[in-house]
């Protein structure tokens, strides 16, 4: 029997995927790979099969198939193929852990088979709380499953609250870079290019992520991420915009004394944290250093330009399946700005449009979410 | 039987003192005051001791013994006077903590006998540790007492590692304002007055630790606290220099994650920790907030300018009673600044004589410590 921890990764090929098998590679005494997956990429899904010789991996897209089991026939390691298989692969006995670092909706059903299954979750695929928040946890809490967080900043409110488990939060404050945008004003956000959007200054993630970051639509999911996670009220939630990232973010308790998470923006210092909780690793990542950041800067965010973190926390207050518009109406915007059909300022005029004209449901079932998520992403399609 | 937490302050007629009986008045269904002392401040120990009603009182100055207890004679509360009813005092059965609240070297033999009648430790006096760390910690660890440190910044340290006890700590940064004279050369300091040493930027305490604060000594008796409260090596200890003093301290861990604890410069709050801990305890204190402090700076300490620090490192280092020699010599020293009877760059040039003239003992005992401290005095005194 292995002591160590059997981590399926769901979405290996992405930039969470990639940078948590080196985090397992770092600690060959401690995490072994179980399960990889993959949408498309089979080149690397199969260089990270041959390197890492999960038992299992899945390769999303159908018409791969062949090709992915032919180059891993004779290395014992068992391939699949499709959506069902994703969310299936998740039930497996051997698997201990399970990162959820798929982008968007799509996390939502294997998330979900995961909890089931008993397995802890590092969840580093906020949209799945964004748009299931309150079923995901009360089925966490049953099952008697960790939902550990990958998101740096919500990783860094959860260190904070070791040990402060009889206290409660008055109040957390989540830090974000501002993104490449930060004191743009409207005007200026109008003539954005998506390769101006794609540069971030301090976090080298996806497309997708980056979009949201550009957009401080990111820092709006984290919101609601951050309310079911810490069982927080919209109140108790407050942004503050720190470019240099190195204070990932704070919680401030009832007797006013405040604690902080930092470090380097380094997405592997979370990854591993959400592994080995609740011990801390040695490794040999760069440190922070103040030479390095003599100073630290803190501003208000201005939501009269950045409007999705103004959305969010609207759709945050309504409730019921307003965040799961919300979120189906951001991928489709996001997609169609990567893609070139609109501009930057459109991605919250879709995303307010869709919050308007969807029909409200207070107490979502699972089966409500999925077709609140269909029909607005008809409905996002329109806007464009 | 009560549920509250009954408490002995050491010195409440002091900076820290008082803010104490702040702490105890806004938490009255928490804490009580059992004993309260003073050195000769009787006219402040009867107004408190009428305001708290605590069971006894110590007026160390004999000779106002029977003013104090004709004031308080109608009470019902117990009036001792001298050094040995201070130290003796402690050992009441009545008393659930200790807050050691006096200044320098006075406060070894209380604490003593504190911990030696297993009462849990406040501790505000970090000379205590200074000179005897080794002895105290060892004590406190046979008679299953909890030192809980009181200064800021040991509090900030303590509090990001609540919860953490089974991951080692790779480093400590203690946050030093850097006093009134940051970023001075040594010239100029050699020009500055009593008065200008005593305005210090962030923190009103009393004029001993304010003095400390201005030559950087007391960062120096801090770094060789926190090596006896953490249990520390010299490497494994860093110091900052951060103005706004709103980052207390931070712990690095192994894995490289880095915590903090923040907030106003305030010493109720590590008081209250103290007493309430591990619990923390709703106040309204006033909060921190990022607008007030949008940018937060940090520098190197110029231990060439600010020498005591150097000789605090160094003496650590050298061990057994060098630290005892850097404080008593330190003690005198500032009172004869204090005095106007040398001028401020003489203060380290007198510890760092002491330190070079006094016998080195490697493993001193209770009475080598006495004897030290008694021998360092009077050369100082010779060097002045």
């Amino acid at each position: 029997m292995s002591i160590k921890k059997n981590i399926a990764i769901l979405g290996s090929t992405g930039s969470i995927g990639t940078q948590a098998l080196e985090v397992i590679s770092e600690q060959p005494d401690m995490f072994q790979v179980e399960v990889l997956t993959a949408n498309k990429n089979s080149e690397l899904l199969i260089k990270q099969a041959i390197k890492h010789k999960p038992n299992t991996v899945v390769i999303v897209d159908d018409k791969q198939y062949s090709y992915v089991n032919s180059k891993l026939k004779n290395l014992d390691i068992k391939v699949f193929s499709g959506n069902d298989a994703l969310s299936q692969v998740v039930e497996m006995s051997s698997v201990d852990l399970v990162l959820t670092a798929l982008v968007g909706y799509a996390g939502l059903k294997p998330t979900i088979n995961a909890i089931k299954s008993k397995k802890d979750i590092a969840l580093a695929n906020k949209e799945v709380l964004v748009v299931a928040g309150e079923m995901i946890t009360k089925m966490a809490k049953k099952n008697n499953v960790n939902i550990l967080p990958v998101d740096s900043e919500h990783s860094a409110i959860f260190q904070c609250l070791t040990g402060e488990y009889m206290n409660p939060i008055e109040k957390i404050i989540l830090t974000a870079s501002g993104g490449p945008f930060r004191g743009f004003s409207k005007d200026k956000l109008r003539k954005v290019s998506k390769k101006d959007a794609l540069k971030h200054p301090n976090w080298e993630m996806g497309q997708k992520i980056t979009i949201d970051s550009a957009t401080m639509m990111n820092k709006g999911l984290e919101v609601i991420e951050a309310k079911w996670l810490f069982n927080l009220d919209a109140k108790q939630i407050e942004v503050v915009v720190h470019p240099e990232s190195i204070i990932h973010s704070l919680v401030c308790f009832e007797d006013g004394s405040m604690k902080a998470q930092l470090g380097l923006p380094d997405m592997k210092c979370p990854i591993q944290y959400a592994f080995s909780y609740p011990k801390r690793l040695k490794n040999n990542h760069k440190r922070f250093n103040f030479s390095d950041y003599p100073t630290l800067n803190f501003e208000k965010p201005d939501t009269t330009v950045f409007e999705c973190l103004k959305l969010s926390y609207e759709s945050m207050v309504v409730g019921g399946n307003a965040p799961c518009v919300l979120n189906a109406a951001n991928e489709i915007a996001v997609q169609a700005f990567l893609d070139e059909k609109i501009n930057f300022l459109k991605i919250p005029k879709i995303v307010s449009s869709c919050l308007e004209k969807t029909n409200f449901v207070p107490n979502p079932t699972y089966n409500d979410y999925v077709s609140t998520d269909e029909e607005v992403r008809k409905l996002a399609k329109d806007f464009i």
